[in-house]
């Protein structure tokens, strides 16, 4: 499986959120031969709830997993400060960012601390968050506390 | 109200917490003049949950808040860099430690990087987490990702 393929899955959420109202955002965690282990997306509108971001839902769907180290976290867009942390604490073995032009998070401090990082510059990401950002901007800057 | 009364709310999380099984971890958001926002605790073990430390769960609790500048977290433990990023990214503007001596997170980080931070050495949360880290090892190691 390619980290595009596996992206494909976090897409799918992203836009999953969007369908409800949401910010796009997606993630999905694998194992390191593809299996999908559980996917997710924000859902700060959906459930008023300001700590679900779609890396901590989809880590959240994936129930408690005893070591992450061969985990590969997936996710449209560059992670925040908090979701880098929650790579870090954990320490999922890699991740996959869909996009870092729009919003660029901890993706630098997680490669420094031993995680695989891949940066990809997928077009449907960026475009969807350019044209979301542009919509709603207050909704956005609450979401990264700005 | 001081550190130590604001301290006292999240210890009383944490002991809530050991009473249904879990790990006593506990925390709670105020407003800088001393408003209790919300408070919680680590619920891995009661909602078999991983996504939910004490921080999370109070940070969730306080619900949808458009600037958290002025707010204080704390916790009765030094936070772990998932919760650690939580308050780098959403400008939490303080934070107080209950004890760093039997787990030491990301507090020096927040430190560095402009959070007002209090560590304090309370017996109270260094005698718990010693007890709990001496009954349930492999839980504790679990929850930090080791």
């Amino acid at each position: 499986m390619t980290p595009e393929d596996m992206l494909d899955v976090a897409v799918e959420e992203a836009r999953k959120g969007l369908s409800e109202g949401g910010i796009p955002i997606g993630a999905a965690l694998f194992s390191r031969d593809g299996v999908l282990l559980g996917s997710g997306h924000n859902r700060r509108v959906q459930d008023d709830d300001p700590s679900v971001h779609g890396e901590t839902d989809a880590f959240r769907a994936a129930g408690r997993q005893r070591n992450y180290r061969s985990t590969i976290m997936v996710t449209t867009l560059s992670p925040c400060w908090y979701c880098s942390g929650l790579v870090r604490q954990f320490n999922i073995g890699a991740i996959v960012v869909g996009e870092a032009k729009t919003f660029s998070g901890g993706h630098d401090w997680l490669a420094e601390n031993g995680v695989d990082v891949t940066v990809l510059s997928d077009e449907r990401c960026i475009q969807m968050m350019t044209d979301f950002i542009e919509a709603r901007p207050e909704l956005w800057l609450e979401d990264i506390g700005e």
